[in-house]
């Protein structure tokens, strides 16, 4: 029996399990990323760890999240990252230097390996054929750290590519349409890799496009095998030597196989609020648009900027509408400068922004009140662009560019032929933007710098024999860590200080629910199902902690979430029957009896409504060292026992 | 006698009273121009006063302020501002068009011609020749009205520049020395006029940098001739025939006058925290550097970027340095990119800002804790950047560039020789990010777009026949109106709406300020000299007054903050001994009996000190018109008597 894509990876990098899907699984991890909003707390974990270097083959700071800088907290997160990237053997790359996806893409990624980053838009790198997951800053740490990487080993998903794609239609749209047959749901426990005769027509960074969207999915991560266009792209980067191919073998098994033609592709457009509530652009029509902002790690690349500029060039952007374009990195923004391609954007009238994520993570260019915004993003989750009433439309650069001219949504298929967008031969290569880290022998003279804003995150305790607390929130399906933990320009600033983010933890569903947990001094939360989707932040499991959260019960959980929850030693529980859901109100008093037995001994869990006296059987899907970790209070008091 | 160029331009445009130094007059203004945080108060403002179409040769409403859009509500401004332009026969230049007072010099400031704008730095028109005063957005309404601009008549100050600047000293060090020369208070009530040989020399946005900056001399404007390099500067704009001579008459009379050797001019730097804390900088030293910042209406010239780019061509951003640019308009940002110098910038590590006021008003880029930071901007009020103990200081782009690559402050004349920086024969023009309104017939057809955070502004009631009030709030000397309405990107954002605002006023003073204010019901401050210096801000009086505040007590006051008090309803009162500011103390009561008959009848003002029994004599400096607009409870009462 063959492999495939994903399993060959895996293969070459198990130390822990046996490839059976659904059994956990312990990786090597050959390299990591970290972006700022989740970079402060992962630094301040490997610096608990006590490990002097990073035993990885690369690991990378990035700063791209808190770029605008609205009070010191970030130029000293930024400090900090720089410096304590420069003692542990951390290559630091710096603010303006680019999103870290598509700067990990252009300049570190390798076919083949592992790479996990904290960050849920880590898939990236599957568009160069690497098995790359987005991760809890704590496990990246543990890998920087040397430790392997656990996950449930995966089902196979496949999904055939056949016929290319019309002019106008593009990557953007092949990961709108895997998003309306699957759903966000869709991905849960897989990996999603594609195949067929289509593939060879993408180029490294449209298959980027699909991979990094495949987050929304909910997958462990997305892969596209590595051959010629791959070998094209790394060559262009100065980096041939790091090719390898990787394709499937003929007899791979896949769980589940999907076909899409690109020959009957068109444009899509994710409506609000669900990057999954897709339809084609037609469908929706031509509505009035009042902002379009193109960029983040999903379409940030030259060949979508080369495209944005043909359509913009010699025209002028619609007198209402506010058209913001922050390409992906400081390597394209030059390349798009020398070229006069930017001067072309600039001249239609458009808005040049910083390359970072920007008005993707609502730092930044909120729309009007019930402003329609056209954005080439990856999440139209409600209120997460800053305005609450926002209506968040998601769609390729090419859909976004001919709109902004034409001040309502457009169809980019009206343009007619499209030119060639041809790759350039050899990218602008100068990584003046990225410091290298000290020589190991010059480490203990760097100084790291830590401002007032960075506070220590806390730490569980090891699990209670019994667990009696109330339901202190109730909420429905599919909550985001951004509902639990809000970004957006006035929270996201404060990512290095747990206290103080504690004030809005909830704050979009319940802004009652920090006083009341801090009031209760304890407390359990229950959910719906997939609970916890949405970025990898791990703040939506250490805020909860600080607020005394000790067990969330759900009908099931995102997987980075589930696993954030039991690094950070909040025990995640869900229900055997999801109609039990409805048996607990807010406000219950809930017990959870001898349930350290019942972790540690792997019995049924029982949890008493002691309020209406229901009785529910609750499922605690913890693996040999997951289930160490939560006994033990979580994974630093499980490491201080078992690795330090 | 002869004339003055200020001289000229005032007999040009006077409609009320004699051009006798301290009297006042009222002058016909030609051009308007409002930015957005001041923008949509004045254009609540012109609604409220009935006119449908302005009166005005030029108006033009920018947005440059608000532009990261941190929430809907900055969005919303932008909509209402750029309905309300429309409407009402205004010219709207949109986010991403540039800094207004860069955009208005390149495309419509005029020789000859009375400007007044809702932004203390209005006076950047002086470099092409214009009577250019900063103002409160009532002011600006009244003018876009067809109503006169009343000021007193100012002195007439002759700064004579000889010789011609070496190669890397520059225009910001002019303007650094005369503020060294004559500090923040030398300009009060003063035209400053440059002339000399020296002035042939300096182009156009040379001017205008050493006119903006005149802003921190509280003068009520600066100007230069308008001459060969001014008509030079208009024609490659294509503007030729906007060009008219304008020059002192040879036996015009100052009432000062100094002289500045250009030849002996060396690179300058204001140092924290006051724009007239001006050394060398050598004098100062290699101090380490955090952060270099380069841009703003007073640095943000093409010319300005060409040494910018020169110096960084090649070279790498210190490792420790955050080099942030904003380019100052779309013309200068196009002509960036089209000429390779953008690539250049970017290629060395530069970030590239939106071009807009950005960090200059705090809106981003905020340094690192205690970091040292160095500016191109023309203030460094304490806490100004958002960071409460950030060093900043104010220097020049040359200055700026140079210290970047090092690290440390650094004097760019260790360059050596200069290249020659030509200004281009032709600008590069594409004014399609300037709407024009609606012709007069259709505006009844623009719908004006009003979002939920724009709020009424509150409205005075007549003055009383007797204020009797606690002394709310006591300050000391220079209180700047940062102090007494915050900027920053917390506060900035909400400039259309008072009451949001109010929590916030003085808090950089004194956090339980509003509360008091708002418990005692009606209060009245104290201050010392200078009060109000600073920004053109109306919602430093608007805010107060919605804070029940009658009257402010001061040794002296800034001219623009005294105007707006005036027109906002709140009595400005100056001791008639400064030695009376000890009689006071914070939380006395005071009375000012008989004061509306005190006002109307020109009689001595006595403030009663009812806690310890002090009776003070105080001036009410209130010419004609003024005492009309205190007695009938602010501009808005007056003129529905008056004038509409």
């Amino acid at each position: 029996m063959g492999f495939t894509i994903a399993e060959k990876i895996i293969k070459a990098h198990l130390v822990e399990g046996e490839m059976v899907k659904g059994t956990q699984i312990a990786l090597k991890i050959d390299q990591t990323l970290t972006q700022d909003a989740t970079g402060t707390m992962a630094y301040l974990q490997l610096e608990a760890l006590g490990v002097d270097q990073v035993k990885t083959e690369k690991s990378v700071a990035y700063i791209d999240h808190n770029t605008l800088q609205s009070g010191f907290m970030n130029a000293d997160d930024h400090k900090y990252i720089g410096s304590v990237a420069k003692k542990h053997g951390i290559y630091f790359s710096r603010p303006g230097n680019g999103i870290c996806h598509q700067v990990h893409l252009e300049r570190f990624g390798k076919p083949g390996k592992t790479l996990i980053g904290s960050d849920s838009h880590t898939p990236t790198g599957g568009g160069i054929g690497m098995f790359a997951c987005g991760a809890g800053g704590f496990d990246v740490a543990v890998a920087m750290a040397g430790g392997a990487y656990h996950i449930n080993m995966p089902k196979m998903v496949r999904i055939n590519l056949t016929g290319s794609l019309k002019p106008w239609v593009s990557a953007k749209d092949i990961i709108l349409k895997v998003l309306q047959m699957l759903t966000v749901k869709g991905g849960v426990g897989k990996v999603i890799e594609y195949g067929g005769e289509g593939v060879a027509s993408l180029s490294v960074p449209e298959r980027a496009t699909i991979t990094n969207m495949g987050a929304e999915l909910g997958a462990t991560t997305s892969i596209f095998p590595s051959d010629d266009a791959t070998r094209a792209f790394l060559k262009a980067q100065g980096r041939e030597e790091d090719w390898v191919e990787l394709k499937a073998d003929d007899d791979a098994v896949y769980d589940e196989t999907y076909e899409i033609n690109l020959d009957e592709l068109v444009p899509m457009v994710a409506c609000p609020h669900s990057p999954d509530n897709v339809k084609s652009v037609d469908e929706v029509g031509k509505i009035k648009v009042d902002q379009v902002c193109i960029g983040s790690c999903t379409n940030s690349s030259l060949s979508d900027m080369m495209k944005v500029a043909a359509i913009l060039k010699g025209k002028k952007v619609h007198p209402d509408v506010s058209l913001a374009i922050a390409p992906g990195s400081k390597q394209v923004l030059t390349m798009l400068a020398k070229d006069g391609l930017l001067a072309d954007m600039i001249d239609a009238g458009a808005r040049i922004l910083e390359s970072a994520c920007g008005p993707c993570i609502g730092m930044g260019q909120s729309p009007n009140s019930k402003g329609v915004s056209l954005r080439t993003f990856n999440r139209n989750f409600l209120g997460r662009s800053g305005t609450a009433d926002g209506q968040i439309y998601l769609l390729s650069p090419e859909v976004a560019a001919y709109s902004a001219i034409n001040g309502v949504l457009s169809n980019p298929t009206e343009l007619g032929n499209m030119p060639e967008f041809e790759m350039p031969e050899e990218f602008l290569i100068n990584d003046n933007m990225v410091e290298p880290p000290a020589a190991p022998e010059d480490a203990d003279k760097v100084e790291v710098i830590k401002g007032p804003n960075i506070k220590p995150f806390p730490v569980a305790d090891p699990l209670e024999e019994t667990i009696s607390a109330p339901a202190v929130l109730k909420v429905e399906d599919n909550i985001t860590t951004d509902h639990i933990m809000p970004a957006g320009s006035k929270i996201l600033p404060y990512r290095s200080n747990i206290p103080h983010l504690s004030q809005y933890c909830f704050e979009v569903c319940d802004p009652e629910f920090p006083a009341r947990a801090k009031a209760a001094g304890k407390g359990i939360i229950v959910g719906g199902s997939n609970y916890g989707q949405g970025s990898s932040r791990e703040h939506a499991a250490l805020v909860p902690l600080y607020l005394g959260i000790k067990a969330v019960v759900t009908k099931s959980f995102a997987r980075i979430h589930e696993a954030n929850l039991i690094n950070t030693g909040i025990l995640p529980l869900t229900f055997v029957n999801e109609a039990d859901y409805d048996k607990i109100n807010q406000g219950d008093e809930l017990e959870l009896p001898n349930v350290k037995e019942a972790v540690a001994e792997g019995k049924q869990i029982v949890l008493v409504n002691k309020t209406n006296g229901a009785e529910i059987p609750v499922n605690c899907n913890l693996g040999g060292r997951n289930k160490e970790i939560i006994l033990a209070g979580g994974l630093l008091n499980y490491l201080k026992k078992h690795m330090l």
